[in-house]
């Protein structure tokens, strides 16, 4: 039994005349065709965003770890594939999926994946990349370029320079951001005078040398936890990541960010870096980029911009006031799979410096020599694939002019959203957006009535405010019409689930959100009513 | 001027009319069709390897760093992709490309990438992967079963539990071994009386805690660069990667590495992981795992197998010998995008023990929380695409019937070349290969006369051999009708440049082989020429 045979009802499908591959030549020649086109075609007309259980129903249909003996034919594995995987995926196609950061992408995207297989080069060295070598260095320059505006000249000297580097396409942003704190910490612990640079001697060593106590990273409470991801594997530890709070607009504050700085050159505590954040995940925040760049400049420190989200902004001159300061960073992390609507897997990570990344540099005997175009020179991963290929695609097949469009419309879906909570009885807004991500809640009429009446909730009020808003966003992704997320913010009062609304589908219309709401709507007085019936707060949301 | 208008010679590819596009439907609707069919299907019937000519000479074209402001046509970026992308890739395709770990991909892996593009699913969480985090963790617990062959029960109870991990999927080989040695440090280093571990109070911390003045990752000199990676990430620095020589035949030798872990216990110096090799990178050696894995569990050691190359043939019953011992690791490295026959981008680190992974997990507020399916709960990269999918495919497809068919072809070509090597005046071959992976040399006729009377070469003759090896395969790239590629092996007598052939592709016939070996040998003719008319020793070969 294989892992698909399991879900072939019919018995005919499996014929095992169909699992004959005689000679390896029939094994390259399968093929599954256009055969999905159909399958896709049907779940871009369909309005549900998720048709599947919960996972827990539907885990006992996936416990079969033997590896299949003969082949399978290529007409079971593509039923297995329209009925159990497209079928139970999550639609993310659909303009009521209004939840994550992740939109339809152009049709030209699933054309570039395949081409991309197809050459199937690794952009690791040039003996398997050739030209795609000088394009992905091409495409981070025009990036680079449209991020920090530097001179003509520079480019000039630094664009195709086998011996600098001005970025790196990573396959996502958390790599991107390591890639960013890594490379900063080599830079500062370099080689010195008796001193081999942490590179070769290692963080204990590095600390004894430069006489530091400890290091830290400073930024907004909102930092991504990929930074935590970053300290945790660098040794830093979690600790290392020091949150300052944000005011009440939901920034980080300057003047408890400069009071840090003093106190950690006070203490012998090394900042490797402060971080900006430009679209912080859970609620769209742009921190004050310019104003943070002038102090990482002032104390001497490393200012990484975590642009994951909001980066793409910089490519559209109409809309580069969002993200005003982005070019005081020294690094800029940005996700080509979120705002710049390709397929999940590519980010990079911008040098400001050509040469940031020479204290990072890996070379080896049987490729990145010293000297080599090799790009793997500067890379944290090693084998990679030519996925530079979609952003070179879509910088030249959107333009900015498209590029700005697209960005328009999800800005004129942020106000709608919100006109419409201002509007609502049961829904309040919990944030003016900076970018086109509207965090808001739902509030049953006694506690808004409370509200209105300035009584400040009891803790228990909250945290049934809390179970309220999570069931409510639960039920509404297992029911499946619609679809926004949650999370939990860490306010200084309390903890506070909100719902999160992503709007970067440019296909979606004010009838969506619409239909949205409404259905929210619904589940939310279904939900209110199981909390009055059971009359307690300590009603417990299912997992 | 966009990155793309340089290249497009005509002007009438350029009319402006194709270049609005009104709408962003219009946006969406832009494809590039199925027309790079035509293009790749004259690519697999060219014979060149590579028609690029050297970077150095092709920079100059794409040194443009403007953003294109209008859309491009479809029809334009289509002509510059067929003529510049597709003409000056790299030919992986072609059956005379035979020096990387890269083959042809069955047909179904580039219906499989635009299935993956269509879905789009993120596997970070479930809200955007659904059905597909059963499906990822249904294949890791299949390749699982295959490496480690642990009991069913052990399935039943981890296979699809969400407090558990068997391990991960990742974007290469690189992260593979990260994750393996970061998780092991976790959980070494984890939370103890008056100790939070090391992911919250840092390596500087646990260090002083543990007792240890040093921290050492021990294994052969033909460890993958990735291990030095992760050394440098990880804040241990270059030097902890302790490299124990390989023997005569170039296998790591037990017998020094059971005197590095005596030592490193009389030392206080903490050893993070015993590194077994299946499949140098180099050289195809498999280090001999079995006494590896019985000295690591014998010293308590973490067993990690950086089985990239060669884990593969775990998969089949037929070839598992050649991998003898990998059951004793606690963690295997295995890449997809090598020996799975997946386009590049995917690999995976299994994990012997479901809880290896319980001191590493990362959680936050918005997803990736305790008690979630979310599976990014035991990653290092966050966002990803649902690669996994290739796996599963390439499992269900081929099955293991398919996948012994294909092995046997590379270890066929494998003895061809080795018995050609044997036969031939010009050639010899360096090592008997374990695998696929063949090294051999280039020797004039003066030197080899030199060997064959046992006269041992000068220190400037051996240069010379390095020089002509180096140059015989460098300009063979250039020519680009036929390709292996080059490494340089660190040996006690000295640097050593030999020749490196990867047969993984089966599609390839002895035939290629000749005309390869054929297309070395008029190289070699003309590169002794020059080196006897410089008729000196210092001769420089060009990068």
């Amino acid at each position: 039994m294989s892992l698909v045979e399991d879900f072939l009802a019919e018995p005919t499908v499996l014929s095992t005349s169909d699992r004959q591959y005689k000679t390896i030549q029939d094994l390259y020649a399968l093929s599954l065709g256009d055969v999905f086109q159909q399958a896709f075609h049907e779940l871009s007309q369909q309005d549900k965003v998720n048709a599947c259980r919960p996972l827990s129903e539907h885990e006992a249909d996936f416990t079969n770890i033997r590896m299949s003996q003969s082949p399978l034919s290529a007409e079971s594995y593509r039923a297995f594939f329209e009925k159990e995987v497209i079928g139970h995926s999550v639609n993310l196609l659909s303009p009521k999926f209004l939840g994550h950061m992740t939109a339809p992408l152009p049709g030209f995207m699933a054309d570039m994946t395949t081409a991309i297989t197809r050459l199937n080069q690794n952009q690791v060295k040039v003996e398997t990349s050739n030209v795609l070598t000088l394009i992905e260095r091409q495409v981070i320059g025009e990036l680079h370029h449209k991020v920090f505006g530097a001179p003509e000249r520079f480019y000039r000297q630094s664009l195709q320079n086998p011996e600098q580097s001005l970025g790196v396409i990573t396959s996502g942003g958390t790599m991107a951001n390591i890639t960013s704190l890594s490379y900063a910490l080599n830079k500062a612990f370099g080689p010195s005078a008796g001193f081999d640079g942490i590179t070769k001697a290692g963080l204990f060593a590095a600390m004894r040398h430069y006489g530091y106590q400890d290091v830290v990273i400073l930024g907004s409470q909102r930092m991504h936890y990929s930074i935590d991801k970053a300290a945790k594997l660098m040794g830093l530890g979690e600790r290392s990541v020091v949150r300052i709070p944000a005011t009440a607009s939901g920034h980080v504050d300057p003047v408890a960010l400069r009071r840090k700085l003093d106190a950690c050159r006070q203490n012998q505590t090394f900042v490797l870096a402060v971080i900006g954040i430009a679209g912080t995940t859970e609620t769209g925040h742009v921190d004050p980029l310019a104003e943070l760049g002038e102090l990482a400049r002032e104390y001497g420190v490393h200012y990484h911009i975590d642009a994951a989200w909001g980066g793409a902004y910089a490519l559209s001159e109409k809309h580069r006031a969002l993200v005003q300061g982005i070019e005081l960073a020294d690094t800029v992390a940005i996700c080509a799979h979120k705002q710049l609507y390709a397929p999940m897997g590519i980010s990079c990570c911008l040098f400001k410096s050509a040469d940031f990344a020479r204290d990072s540099e890996n070379n080896t005997s049987y490729q990145c020599k010293k000297g080599s175009y090799d790009l793997g020179r500067y890379t944290i991963e090693g084998s990679r694939p030519a996925s530079v290929l979609l952003l070179h695609a879509l910088l030249n097949l959107w333009g900015e002019v498209g590029m700005a469009k697209v960005f328009d419309r999800g800005l004129v879906l942020t106000d709608y959203l919100v006109s419409r909570l201002a509007q609502s009885d049961e829904f309040y807004l919990y944030y003016q957006p900076d970018l086109n991500i509207v965090v808001y809640r739902y509030m049953p009429p006694h506690l808004r009535s409370l509200a209105e009446q300035g009584i400040p909730f009891t803790d228990l009020q909250r945290q049934q405010l809390n179970q309220m808003n999570a069931a409510i966003q639960q039920q509404q992704f297992q029911k499946g019409d619609t679809f926004v997320s949650a999370t939990t913010l860490r306010e200084v009062t309390g903890d506070c689930v909100v719902f999160r609304a992503v709007l970067c589908n440019p296909l979606a219309t004010e009838s969506d959100i619409d239909v949205m709401l409404e259905d929210q709507k619904q589940i939310a007085v279904s939900v209110a009513r199981r909390f009055d019936h059971v009359n307690s707060f300590d009603f417990r949301v299912g997992k």
